[in-house]
């Protein structure tokens, strides 16, 4: 993707904006007040009007786009009324403009927009009690796509005929653009059927649904940023560096401290063999499933358990940092470590209280970024060195 | 290592046999009675004595060497009677003898003999307030090798001034020989003092401790048998096959769930950079976390997890197996399946009770091969076709 001041390059297409009347942006998301920020500050006054929802405190200055600050992760009224100017726009565009939308994670939650003759608090009720009965996020959504007026491809819908490229930033597994953000300006893979069979097995009453688009010829839907898209530049720079790098893959989810001994165990196969200068890059974003009671988040907790497990096999760095520069509720990244056979501190005790901040605090090794304002997952690095 | 009539060869040393008056074997361990029946195959009646510890069921009818069948996992008076012939064979054993010894994994338990001056019933009691105190496994070991008349380098220590030549089957991850079994002809790196804070620690009192020997010149440990020779083996055929082996690792433990949606993701990756006719070997042993109340075993758990996890990756072929032949309770040693995105049977409802056996039961896919008598943990191979 290229965005230029005369032209977007997007997908295999190229968009002349001197072919447009007017240029509209919208979207929502976790790191979209960024990506406003970036279009505006390229196409300027060139925006004719635009309008995002970003959650509370990422707002930014802009000119020609309206931000609207709202509810995350449950969303709110204020969700609503944005949700309702985004589509407003959408519907007012005509056959010679174009809608850049810029969605990111989180949109679902910032950007509700009820089906006509549903309640937002309607939607909510339906989300609980499917929540309760124990289905999935991937039912959850199957069944709220279809109570929505701007999910699953609708906005796209709305915006008919302008054209729309979406610029979409994946922050889930597998970049399945259906999935980000539920997918305002993506054809709904899932059925009303669907979503009927779902509240019908786990006995929720719902209001009446609402098929969504299975074809849509008016967006582009372009992700311009993804765990592996951070992944090539980190192996770009391993490489300069004097590393070979080996990607293990940008889908790994799972149990942390299970999935960081897995990774040891490739790191402890590898310099058996020989292996010198190689760095291991690894992305995607795991879970932690909480014993004790101290303070830690993912990355944290991964590269503690990769030191203790690494400790038959020293000289290895460990790096693991979330790339929206939030790890959990510390103030932390992430952090990185050096594998030894005598370290001074043992992890143990930390691992067995999720107590990693303080393992690093006390040992060194914290990563602080701040908030990045952005979410591509998280990135893992084990240096042989 | 090469056993022949008239020589052996291990660990870079050869014993021509004509060198010496008498052979005596001798040894324990789940696979030590397939190892004796090899051994006595081709040394036969240059065999003098000997004396082996087996679990019960497991003994076979051999001329030269006595087999006792002894309680397993938790020790018993047989297995002290045992012990106590292997122990007095080693004593006498002169300058001119060798004492070969058959070790493989559960040695610990089948020959157990305690120091003079404490009875199993107190070293079990010891054992058993360690456990329940939270000891690790490695803690609880420590204490036992100084409570033991055999294990810890002791029965090394025994048959001097005899050769010792130690042929060991390695059932645990790194193949540490002063873990396997205990250790019987390897010196201890722990100390009676480790020991004595491991107790201290935990509040757990003991009859008196005496230490380990530190340095043996007699013996010569050599690994006949492991996960990595058996990856070696898998790693050829499936270059004999036309598949390009890629060895993940031979140590691989932790949740079988989480380790087999990490395996997914390597597959995913590798498939999505192109990779074809491609087999990753991986080997270890992991654990399941039980959840539900089904049957099942860590192999077919882990085949299961990884086929659900692989419904977005067609045409995988997945397969885990316990080289024992035994997986959990079941009368499969492990199961087979090729990923598909429209599989018949749904993974999920399987998974959540771990019920993996009749999920492969009713799909097709259990792979019986029956107990082998031996034990290297298990082999694990993703392959791309």
């Amino acid at each position: 993707m290229r965005l230029q001041r005369g032209a977007i390059h997007a997908g295999g297409k190229l968009y002349r904006l001197a072919n447009f009347d007017e240029i509209h942006v919208l979207g929502a998301g976790k790191a979209t007040a960024r990506m406003a920020q970036a279009v505006e500050g390229i196409l300027g006054d060139r925006i004719f009007d635009g309008a995002i929802n970003v959650p509370d405190g990422a707002g930014v200055a802009l000119r020609r786009i309206k931000v609207h600050e709202t509810g995350h992760p449950v969303p709110d009224a204020r969700g609503v009324a944005g949700a309702r100017e985004i589509a407003a726009i959408a519907k007012r565009a005509g056959a010679r403009d174009l809608v850049i939308c810029l969605i990111s994670g989180g949109a679902s939650a910032l950007m509700p927009l009820p089906a006509p003759g549903v309640t937002l608090d309607e939607k909510q009720r339906v989300t609980r009690s499917l929540l309760a009965c124990g289905a999935t996020i991937h039912e959850i959504n199957t069944v709220r796509k279809h109570l929505s007026a701007i999910k699953g491809g609708r906005l796209a819908a709305l915006a008919q005929p302008a054209q729309v490229v979406a610029l979409i930033l994946s922050d889930v597994i597998g970049d399945n653009l259906e999935v980000i953000g539920s997918g305002p300006t993506v054809p709904d893979l899932t059925t009303k059927r669907d979503a009927t069979a779902i509240l019908r097995r786990f006995g929720v009453t719902a209001p009446k649904l609402t098929e969504t688009p299975k074809r849509i010829s008016n967006a582009n839907n372009v992700i311009v940023g993804s765990n592996r898209v951070s992944m090539e530049a980190a192996k770009k720079t391993s490489r300069e560096l004097g590393y070979q790098p080996i990607v293990l893959s940008t889908t790994i989810d799972g149990e942390t401290r299970d999935i960081a001994r897995m990774h040891a165990a490739l790191v402890r196969e590898a310099r058996s063999s020989g292996a010198k200068r190689l760095c291991f890059l690894s992305g995607g974003e795991t879970t932690v499933t909480l014993r004790g009671k101290g303070l830690g988040g993912r990355n944290q907790e991964f590269v503690l358990a990769a030191l203790d497990a690494l400790q038959d096999t020293p000289g290895v760095t460990i790096f693991s940092g979330g790339t929206d520069g939030i790890d959990g509720p510390t103030d932390a990244a992430g952090a990185v470590a050096v594998s030894s056979g005598k370290l001074a501190l043992d992890p143990v005790p930390f691992l067995a209280n999720n107590d990693s901040y303080h393992y690093f605090k006390k040992a060194g090794g914290l990563v602080k970024t701040g908030p990045t304002g952005t979410n591509v997952m998280d990135i893992r690095l084990l240096m042989i060195n």
